[in-house]
């Protein structure tokens, strides 16, 4: 299977309310995940099943995203993805039951996830950043191959 | 600095001369890197200096790249990127004396680079793949922050 891992974009600093939880996307957060989106279903870049983290700026990320998919797309809101996430947790809380599988998080779990799932790598993961792993079969610790690494400003 | 490793592009099965050393760029795969040339440009993803392996493959794609390059750029081929190369001799036989090193080489060499300067990653490194790595200072085993890893399919 194919598992894709993104950072969500770029956030207000503070939220309404005061709370991180609520912070959004900014209005230049918002049209870079759409050019993003745009320019993954120009390459056949899809999705069959998002999941993101329950936090807004994750949510408004995934649900941009859904809103651009041109094929059929399950969506799921999974309290595991909430910053703190890590590989072990997301293997036993999340079901891959689907051949092309988005999961929207948060630094530095992003990175640590990939890390975890491909080996041990140093990276960045940057703000609307796009991971591609491929595994044989279900998603293990260790047995993933990472496919492409995409910072946003090279859909620019 | 930051340091781009980079595969050439796809081949022809079989040279003239019937050596693997002498093997050409195909048509289709010096359009592929001529295109990813440019993007590179338009991003401004530019190169201080080259080093590419001497096998012919690689040294077509090195001269794509300074063909197209819109700032001044060094070029050497050098001998240790020849296949069989690793993170270590790689090390230990090239000066980094510039800010950003492009180094244009094989598989399965480029992923073991990676994998030994980033952690330990699985990867797939496609033809005419590009990875960027960032280092502290000098480039050191286990030291590099993968940045980014692009399949040429991103730049379609």
């Amino acid at each position: 299977m194919n598992l894709y891992l993104i950072r969500h974009g770029k956030a207000e600093v503070k939220s309404e309310s005061g709370r991180d939880f609520d912070r959004e996307l900014t209005a230049k957060g918002k049209r870079k995940i759409e050019s993003i989106a745009l320019r993954l279903n120009d390459l056949g870049i899809t999705f069959d099943k998002i999941y993101s983290s329950p936090l807004v700026r994750a949510k408004q990320t995934a649900e941009i995203f859904l809103h651009h998919m041109i094929n059929e797309c399950d969506f799921e809101i999974n309290n595991t993805l909430a910053a703190g996430c890590n590989a072990k947790t997301l293997l036993e809380n999340i079901l891959f039951e689907h051949e092309k599988v988005a999961l929207i998080g948060h630094e530095p779990d992003m990175s640590q996830i990939l890390s975890d799932l491909c080996g041990a790598v140093n990276l960045q993961f940057k703000k609307g950043g796009i991971a591609k792993i491929v595994f044989e079969g279900e998603p293990r610790i260790g047995a993933g191959i990472l496919e492409f690494l995409i910072t946003p400003k090279i859909f620019k």
